[in-house]
């Protein structure tokens, strides 16, 4: 046993009381009346990170929520890693639902239980520790290392284009390791190979100047809602295509490879089904449900509003309807040019007798991939062999993560999906907890992954 | 001069301190902190009819806002007229838009400012001054009379359907005359031949069984908002016309002469635009704008709602998604029939992939209409060329007055429609008033007709 896994086991049980001491603080990024507790979380890791034998370490403002930095920059010749996560968490409601309060962190059946513990404090905390085994045994690193925490992951990270932008050179690094996320399944990793990217828009839709009776003034002219029903309408046609001009010209076609590949992950429709608690798939035609999900662009309206909501009847026309509006984008959609498409074909066919206002809203993400032959991919997949016994899946997520698209651009760097969530963990919801086993293996597979991006 | 509008001269500056007094109480029959306002309104009225010399004045309760009774049946072998109105108000919000608060009445240039002045305290005070004058100087009344005052208008007089239906021995009548409502302009009065029914529906659709991420699972199933667009997009054609199976089956044709007569209406589109702020008027083809307000039936969304409503971006597919419907309906639907025919054609269009309910609401209206010749209507236009010196106007209405339809179910009795409000008072706006000249020519206005009714 090398000593750094020694060292890795001796510790465990400290290890976990530190896990336990980082998932007290409150650091909810959402509300105002926490932003203390999100300060507190990132000098708590501040602290941690030196006590590991990390370098230079520093919270730093950006205008919301700090993020904290450190090096480690002593490995000559060898490639500069940035390793990234995020310590601040989701809120915690509905707080009756949880078992214990979210805030104060049990342990049952090698799960420690609380808000966070998946969703990233454990998963961030490692990369932490790793490093602390093998500075403490061998005083050195396999490769240069540089840590970004962030806190405010979970509104959006609002300040963190223009904190990655104006800091180019602090965080100039060969490859990004992202310490938020997971893998695929107990006993099954994955690699993430893209995510998709995003746009936002807001429809407003105002027929008269107020809100006015529908008997005196029903059937005249044209009701904002029914004008807003008839765009929406119009976004999609049956078989479930963006009906948008322009929308997937972009879209780049996946080879027969990368489909056939793709096809290899497991999916289980009825489960997929049953999870959503809905009878039926529907989607655009010709592609699989996975497909849909990881490689194929969508628009949904995620919410609409307009007139009269409470009980009973209120019997009037509305002067304004309005609905809100994201694109999820794949290589090589661009997103400001989509939303204008977007835009314009919304302006195209509204209707006359209404005023329909599109707002481009500032949120964006770049669609992200990163090849599988790439090096960091490969190191990953030996790790994953070598600890988990089985090849990885190739994955994509439906999702977006901005800051991968953000480190690509501004810091010219892939980024490797490396953390060890599982899916299972109530992330987002009460009773969160993380698999100690999973902490564990993290570690080790953290010293492994450095050991392997320094071999080349 | 007669001796009655002798009396009506002698005690004019009174009568409008018994408005005033009457207005000063804030019988805002929605807010519940008010129900003991409403209540001590119609204790007012009810003092107010026995001073007149109105016999059988009392409060009647009706699970709800009480109603207050009173007759006077002493004119044997004279028809018997039942005097309808309501003596609760609207709520005053925007309160900071009044020029002086709404529930202390103020005078200027011959108008009485205050909540409910025109709507409808102003209104349905002036029958019972009629009425005093009359006893007060001749003892006696031309025909029979019953006074039935709601206090429950304004919130859609819930408990009213199930009271008349249950003393239709007491309220029972040649014909009703109601003194809720208008004439057309000032010096140009108008009789309502009809009112629009009307039904109400909700739709709500369900999809998944909770929110979830738009990223992860965008494409991959119905969206419960695309899915209620293209069903509201489907209710009615691009002609404006209603496209639910059999909506127009049972509308009953107006005749060429009828048209003719409204066409005779003035109406100033350029001017009716300018009132809502539109650029454009849009509805049904082949019919006027007056004919698609009056005569032609409807069918809008009065709100709509699902997912995210806040600022800027949440990436959710909500699992649910609403809509509020109501149609204005025309002899000869029935408004039950019609919102059956309503449910039936949405579950028929429902896309597959969400679950499609379609909820009946109980608000319903049978539409209206009185016959141009009846009796009432041809006294109301002698008294209304004796008092304006000019022909009325005879129009129709496109809201509904549900009391109407259920003095006409129940007790088998025409409703004409003999108030003095005019469009431009206010009525549930800042700053309502009421003309007092108005309130003068109204009093003359219900002796001649009651006159005019005796005579036959």
């Amino acid at each position: 046993m090398h000593q750094w896994e020694t060292y890795l086991k001796v510790h465990r049980s400290r290890f976990v009381e530190e896990l336990s001491e980082f998932l007290r603080i409150a650091s909810v990024s959402s509300l105002p009346e926490h932003a203390g507790d999100v300060r507190r979380a990132g000098c708590w890791v501040a602290e941690r990170m030196r006590a590991a034998g990390i370098e230079h370490v520093g919270i730093m403002e950006t205008g919301g929520h700090p993020v904290v930095y450190g090096d480690w920059l002593h490995a000559a010749g060898k490639p500069t890693i940035l390793i990234y996560g995020h310590f601040d968490t989701q809120p915690v409601d509905p707080v009756d639902l949880w078992t214990q309060p979210p805030f104060d962190p049990v342990v049952r059946e090698n799960r420690i239980y609380a808000r966070g513990a998946s969703d990233d404090k454990g998963n961030m905390l490692i990369p932490i520790l790793s490093v602390e085994s093998l500075l403490k045994t061998r005083g050195e690193l396999p490769v240069n290392l540089k840590f970004f925490f962030e806190g405010q992951e979970e509104i959006g990270s609002p300040n963190l284009p223009d904190f990655i932008a104006s800091h180019t050179e602090l965080l100039a690094c060969d490859m990004v390791l992202s310490a938020d996320g997971g893998q695929w399944a107990e006993g099954q990793p994955s690699l993430t190979l893209g995510l998709r990217g995003l746009c936002a828009l807001q429809i407003d839709v105002t027929g008269a100047a107020r809100d006015v009776h529908s008997g005196t003034y029903g059937g005249t002219f044209r009701n904002p809602i029914h004008a807003l029903a008839r765009i929406i309408a119009a976004l999609h046609d049956t078989d479930g295509r963006v009906a948008v001009d322009g929308f997937y010209d972009k879209v780049r076609a996946l080879s027969a490879e990368e489909r056939a590949r793709l096809a290899t992950v497991p999916f289980d429709e009825t489960d997929y089904r049953s999870k959503l608690g809905i009878d039926e798939l529907f989607g655009e035609t010709g592609f699989s449900t996975i497909e849909r999900a990881w490689i194929r662009p969508t628009l949904e309206i995620n919410g609409i509003w307009g007139g009269f909501q409470g009980e009973g009847t209120k019997t009037v026309i509305p002067s304004k309807a309005h609905a809100k509006i994201t694109c999820r984008l794949v290589p090589d959609q661009n997103p400001r040019e989509i939303r204008g498409l977007v835009a314009r074909f919304i302006r195209k066919i509204a209707p006359s007798g209404v005023t329909v206002t599109v707002r481009e809203v500032a949120s964006v993400a770049e669609p992200f991939v990163v090849p599988e032959d790439f090096q960091g991919n490969q190191a990953a997949r030996r790790v994953h062999r070598e600890l988990f016994g089985v090849e990885p899946y190739f994955v994509r997520m439906g999702g977006s993560i901005p800051v991968c698209g953000l480190f690509l651009k501004h810091l010219n760097a892939y980024t490797v999906n490396f953390a060890f969530g599982l899916k299972d963990e109530n992330v987002h919801a009460p009773d969160e907890f993380f698999r100690l086993s999973s902490f564990e293996t993290g570690q080790r597979a953290y010293v492994r992954i450095l050991e392997e991006l320094a071999a080349g």
